[in-house]
């Protein structure tokens, strides 16, 4: 008999309340109650986003919106700016390829942010460059970017800020309107608590002034269709019901912790993991601007990263996510958002604790569960 | 106190066993255990299509999935030919306009199949045209085209023949690889029983040989790219995971009920919904080429067709859809598909009944029940 932990970072555990809401019977979309969860969203999610600026809703992964925010903002002949750190940074200049648009890649160091004294350096924003995009919180490697830095420097320019939240929105702090990003784009799996399958971007003044103006091909991702029909409430494809059902729920429990509580616990949470793994003797992929929704640390030498991982989930119940592509069986990733608590980050400890002695790391068994206490008391 | 029913032609209910697995808690999609989910909805997706061909799986509405059969299939300078009868027919133009490709519109008549007798002549197809859209089931209509005979045509050219079966797989007979349709389209939440979120296509030999030919961009709805994840049961991006384990269940229920037994359960209920009308002196939209999945019936004069609707809805519980576009006030759609059963129809006739003659329509109450029972014994 196992009980099983899902500390990935992506999908999280949902809330038994929200999925509670999910196994209700269906509704019809096009009726004053399914008006009501479009409303009661929307608003909910303007909270989250700290926007006044609409906040579109699609039926789709969040790669979904982030083609979206490439598609609706640039025209042929326009360039981006693309800053890489990992897979989800690298996604932005494969959609941009897919597209025939020229992209200038800033590639930073894998586990590290911009480096802030090149930052304005790198940032030199020719007239061609119609959009930045950034990822906030790179889950591949638990890098975060100062956001609120790269925002100060484009908004002297044309061009619009692009920001991959989707593993960040409700878990980390994000200040659309304060620091001015045009586009946040985000997805529903992480910081928000529900299923994957829906995905959404705020859009600012200035970027739907770049929207007006783009000719590149869309239709289902077409921005504009989705801003028509939310000011009537509407959807201008079925959503996905059920999910949006869900995530009015979840939003609901986001609004009474309240956003500042919830980044102060994810905090606390992700400082805590931090500690434990440094007491194991182990090292942290990304020792500066981690972020604190999801800790990436490095597999110790002569350990099998897969095997760990694998070995956590089948013997013991306790999902990690290891490392992507080029990471693989180097890295593991442990989440600290949503509905992951510190009951969970107990029995995940311990567990890697088991099975990293079980591997033959040498280690005094108990300190990570012990710093984990000291960081969370 | 109100118990609802609901008989719109999407979303359809889901049954309770289909609800259940979807409130589970979430399992992580890079996984063995999602890895079998996967594996599962794919044979049991061939099954339901009557195909050999891929099926790919998209986090999408249907109308995703429309948009990919014309991005993937086609280039610029290709031509494409739409069957147009109604609001689903038009999106594929829309689709194509969208992306800059010249679309020949072949219209039927609102509420007729396309005429076999001008069939041969209509489709004409010149060695432009790349690709031939039909609607199996015009939703906004009740109209069902003749997918077979349209098959056998537009097998003797270059062009694929691609379907939208959104609101017609396991709903009524289409069979994929006998009648030689390279791509079928569709979505979860008609015959399929499950909330909308999900879209489907299936790809033949032939139409990957146009899509190895495409050039017109794409990212998100690449065909290539679920083909490639689907070979190593996995997924492009993150897959929408409690509506794919919902989907496993409704598949098996599909499964154990039979295809063929379902096709003659709804084509019993849709002929029972349209004497029942009749009975009642109303008039089908489409008398010829009916689905069986939907039943749209024109609104008596001097009714207010939106009212009517909204009272069955609001005063009574039960769902049935109106017209929409131009339609609007002068239709009302029944759907006799997925999880809608006999005593669903009866309550729902009966409520017609009570609101037509609250409504001041005249005609013997009574009449429309006794002929459902009659049809449906």
């Amino acid at each position: 008999m196992l009980k099983n932990y899902l500390l990935t970072p992506g999908p999280t555990p949902i809330p038994p309340r929200v999925l509670e809401t999910m196994a209700r019977p269906i509704i019809h979309h096009r009726t004053p109650e399914f008006q009501k969860v479009i409303q009661e969203v929307e608003e909910d999610l303007k909270y989250v986003y700290q926007t006044k600026n609409e906040v579109l809703i699609f039926a789709a992964s969040g790669t979904g919106a982030m083609e979206g925010s490439v598609i609706n903002l640039l025209s042929p002949g326009d360039k981006a700016l693309v800053v890489r750190g990992g897979k989800f940074g690298e996604r932005f200049g494969e959609i941009c390829k897919a597209y025939g648009v020229e992209f200038i890649p800033l590639d930073v160091v894998c586990g590290k942010a911009v480096d802030p004294k090149k930052r304005d350096e790198a940032l030199k924003i020719d007239k061609k460059i119609k959009a930045v995009y950034v990822t906030l919180c790179e889950t591949s490697t638990g890098v975060s970017t100062d956001v609120e830095a790269i925002a100060k420097i484009v908004k002297n320019y044309e061009a619009a800020l692009v920001v991959d939240a989707i593993s960040g929105l409700a878990a980390i702090p994000i200040k659309t309107d304060e620091w001015g990003v045009d586009v946040v784009v985000s997805g529903s799996q992480k910081g928000l608590m529900i299923p994957p399958g829906l995905a959404f971007v705020s859009v600012s003044a200035k970027a739907w002034g770049l929207i007006e103006k783009s000719t590149l091909p869309k239709y289902y991702f077409d921005f504009k269709a989705y801003r028509k029909a939310i000011a009537k409430t509407d959807t201008p494809f079925t959503p996905a019901v059920n999910l949006m059902i869900g995530l009015r729920e979840a939003l609901k429990i986001i609004r009474e912790e309240g956003l500042e509580v919830i980044f102060e616990r994810h905090k606390k949470m992700a400082s805590a993991v931090r500690s434990s793994v440094k007491a194991m003797g182990l090292e942290l992929f990304a020792p500066e601007a981690y972020s604190d929704g999801v800790t990436a640390v490095k597999v110790p030498q002569g350990i099998d990263g897969e095997k760990l991982v694998k070995t956590m989930r089948d013997k013991y119940g306790v999902g990690i996510a290891g490392g992507q592509d080029e990471m693989k069986g180097k890295m593991f990733r442990i989440a600290t958002m949503g509905y992951i608590t510190p009951s969970d980050l107990i029995v995940c400890i311990a567990t890697l604790e088991t099975v990293l002695s079980e591997m033959g790391y040498k280690f005094q068994l108990g300190s990570g569960v012990k710093a984990l206490e000291e960081t969370l008391k």
